[in-house]
């Protein structure tokens, strides 16, 4: 081959490995998590090196059954995971030498566990069914809260609430970033069979391109907005916000119509007031709710417009039933706590840098950027609680697409690439679609995918499989190397019947209590977001000097350069 | 804190990032990149522990200007790269020790370079302008479908083709799955301002909610859909057209309407014809077009029913420009080549893992999800051209979102977690949309979120800045370990003046020239995708096994367990 001129083979040089390591501590110290069975951890996963997740499975026929657990209409499979008996149970040492559990119920009781911002963490609260003791006060707040909510869902979806020419609402528009927008956005896609006679839209992005999309086809006159901007000061929400409400006035007869037209989420009632909302249509937040554990709050109004109250309802039923099954169930059967082991396994003690999730269901699409925001910002810490620098990685990244579409795409890496890329199936075994056939072939897909991971294929497989198309017996051996799939490679594969609004509820606070778990296996608060506050100082940096202001002297000179080239005709 | 019961200092205990590196070694051997400047880049790695990108960007105020290319209307700023001009020779070097030259003229001139398939890869074909000497007969076969494809488009915009009822078309749905959908999905979507009459749909995911949601609001009589599928054997892709003619059939008097209502893109014309569409409404692919460098064939027919003929051949004419760029440009100039150098960098001299892009543009949305199996299909591989497996990492996890969404999201981990992520900023300087404060704003975020991952904030600017918002002394000591930032995180960001069909045609060309120069790199073969066979076979057994097959044998018992909860009731 003319193209390829190549030395003949590698000339002999120190392992890369190492020097990979090495690097990393650029941004990683290097010290052991600090609990007791971490030495037998380490042991545990030297010993895994010469594992093979198939053999676990034929050496154990009850596997299956054993590392697998049920809870709120959700089952987890974990057994294709490289992780055997042994192992799991030096896991399972750490949620008693971390005291999990008196963490846990810490939060549960309103402790202020995000010490940083001394807050409590209670959005557990927001789908509790009766007023815990030393809770009562929230409670009735909250019972209050969707009370209100409940009583705007009827009046709009009955007609009886009306937009300025005495038309009923068609179009709700829910204007909110990150927290207020990844949660609500998602549930509202994921549950489309409920959706109910209105339509539903999210805008976020600053980018004027979003909300005009939104817009384009929606009538002033029968568009809902939702602002939800706990502080309503977020640049970009109130940015959007302002652009809506010039949209509607160039529309309607007189500013009045804003009252009409716009709700909001927020604690900020004066700035609300401001803008033309009156307090009738705000409903409160709470500091005890982070962004990215609102959207049991009035954060999810959106999502009972699309689907009524008794979806909501039963969303927060689901999330609920994990509540309670994170509270009350040993840590060997407690699917929050297995999967955050899982975590820990895979990035303290195999390397793991990534965790794909991958739904098999088409409306869960944007399922792995909600969990991108609930993972990456609760954990994607570097310090412990006490302020010192962690000496080990903690939160990975968090990446997917719905399935089958990646095995067109990204599959290729998952099975011959070289990196280990754990994966998260999520499965519901029931489609709302009459075509039962094609979702049985999706389904088929998913759990062959699994199995493809853990068995892979081998040199003589390749080979015979090569021959049996056809290839002529030279050209197969010559071939068969790049049809190798090494396997072994970790995956668990969550299912429910169907993906109802309960298990979808249950689904997402799996992963929340997952993501606490985690943080506290970590020693991190995986409730605050310090590293975010920089870029938004900068930017009211970049801004001013765009404006012609003089803090210009606050940008670099690779920041000067791209300004220079914005500034350009 | 009564959570908090944790052991007062950590125990000491080994390095965990040496352990981090041995597990690794699960899907990785241990050898070196084979280049002679190996050695010296890995000296150059050592040094550039100790180096700031933030101290090389003060020492030398020409380094913008220094680390930059242009390119067809792009301009990439690599000043962020932790990468000094001595290590930056030693990675230029690669490109003549590896004789990338050669490959590339190979690639161009139509060389079987795809040797594991025998097939030369020819997508820069598709938008030569000239017939390159020696591939005069595909040159006009590309003419000659450009030519069909745009009297086609012609035909459905003017109204002149039209359906069962006698209508014009006034909805394209294009169904495709992977090369067959990302490109033209992405691009659709990233030209919206372009968009004419038509409303172009795309449906991929063989779960029957895809096509269901998509169809729910559409008109038989009016809608004409697109089959891509290079065989016409695609699983997802023809049980989503059979239910798409079912469906339209259903509302048109007799089977003669598929001829009105369907064209396709295939090689396979006998099964098309078999499907009940005529010859005149299919175009060609050709076995030099791999799925994920198609979108410049008649796979992009979508792009052209939404943007129209100018439209697309201005899209060609963007790839076309990055094309000669690439072709005719030193290494130290060339965009492609010096994207693929620092991800070289970053993947084998830095311990990189994963790759960031980050569109500041809300209808690039779909572009990460482009470039993961661009990056990821290519790249995901693990034996080198001769079938030796390689002793180095691949391609990383590519994974991105629009921007500036992403800061109120996963951008927490960028900035303060323990994870080298390294971004790509991609940023449209001008809008389409006449709010220039809005689009100026996210200019601001994008430059800043540089500034922020070059800059950090260190323990005293942390203190300050608490005490500047009134937090007591005290407090802020120990609070000011949590807003630490170390900074020192390589970006790049790359601006166009507008995302016009040219700028993203160029865009596109780019990453794929980028792809192939990370595959020459690293001796693999870009071009196949064996790694993706066996998924598809062993669905076929569980597809089996569920309709009561006798294959379940081939059912391993993990999937023998799920198939059992997917049988009950």
């Amino acid at each position: 081959m003319r193209w390829q001129k190549l030395p003949a083979s590698p000339p002999a040089a120190p392992a890369n490995i190492a020097c990979i390591a090495k690097l990393r501590a650029i941004t990683m110290t290097t010290t052991d998590l600090p609990w007791p069975s971490n030495t037998a951890l380490r042991a545990h996963a030297k010993r895994h090196e010469q594992l093979q997740v198939s053999e676990l499975l034929s050496a154990d026929r009850g596997r299956p059954a054993d590392f697998h657990c049920h809870a709120a209409g959700i089952d987890l499979d974990y057994s294709r995971q490289l992780l055997d008996v042994p192992a799991r149970e030096a896991l399972i040492a750490l949620v008693a030498e971390t005291d999990l559990a008196s963490a846990r119920e810490a939060m549960f009781e309103g402790a202020s566990i995000n010490h940083t911002e001394q807050r409590a963490v209670l959005h557990t609260l927001l789908r509790a069914q009766t007023p815990p003791s030393g809770l009562t006060t929230e409670f009735a707040e909250i019972q209050q809260c969707l009370q209100d909510q409940q009583a705007w869902v009827d009046a709009v979806n009955s007609g009886q609430h009306r937009g300025f020419e005495d038309q009923p609402m068609t179009d709700i528009v829910n204007i909110g970033i990150g927290g207020s927008d990844l949660g609500p956005r998602m549930v509202v896609q994921a549950l489309t069979p409920y959706h109910q006679q209105l339509q539903v839209h999210f805008c976020a992005n600053i980018d004027p391109a979003d909300l005009d999309t939104t817009l384009s086809t929606l009538n002033p006159a029968t568009t809902l907005f939702i602002i939800c901007s706990k502080t309503f000061s977020t640049e970009e929400t109130l940015q959007n916000a302002a652009a809506a409400r010039r949209w509607l006035l160039a529309a309607a007869p007189d500013p009045s119509a804003v009252a009409q037209h716009f709700l909001a989420v927020s604690t900020n009632l004066d700035a609300v007031a401001e803008f033309g909302i009156p307090a009738d249509n705000v409903l409160p937040l709470w500091n005890w709710v982070g962004g990215r554990y609102s959207l049991w709050s009035a954060v999810g109004w959106s999502i009972a417009f699309a689907i009524g109250n008794a979806g909501f309802k039963q969303l927060l039923a689901g999330a609920q039933a994990m509540d309670e099954h994170f509270r009350n169930t040993p840590a060997a059967d407690n699917m929050p706590i297995i999967m955050s082991l899982l975590e820990l396994w895979s990035v303290n003690y195999q390397g793991g840098s990534n965790q794909a999730v991958i739904p098999y269901d088409h409306h869960l699409g944007r399922l792995p950027a909600f969990l991108q925001q609930l993972s990456m910002e609760s954990n994607g810490k570097r310090v412990t609680n006490d302020g010192t620098t962690v000496g080990y990685a903690t939160a990975p990244v968090l990446w997917g697409e719905e399935g089958s579409n990646g095995q067109h795409s990204f599959h290729q890496l998952l099975h011959q690439g070289t990196l280990l890329c754990p994966v998260d199936f999520i499965l519901p075994l029931t489609s709302h679609s009459d075509d039962k056939d094609r979702h049985r072939r999706l389904v088929a897909h998913c759990i062959a995918q699994g199995q493809a991971l853990t068995q892979g294929r081998d040199l003589q497989a390749s080979e015979d499989s090569l021959i049996q198309r056809g290839t002529p017996q030279d050209e197969a051996k010559v071939l068969a190397p790049h049809l190798v799939i090494p396997g072994n490679r970790s995956c668990s594969t969550l299912t429910c019947q169907q993906l109802t609004p309960h298990a979808l509820g249950a689904l997402i606070a799996l992963y929340e209590h997952k993501t606490f778990c985690s943080g506290h296996l970590w020693q991190i608060n995986a409730f605050d977001q310090w590293g975010v506050e920089l870029g938004k100082e900068l930017s009211a940096n970049v801004s001013e000097a765009m404006q012609g202001g003089t803090s210009s002297g606050a940008l670099d000179t690779a920041a000067q350069a791209l300004l220079e080239r914005w500034q350009q005709p």
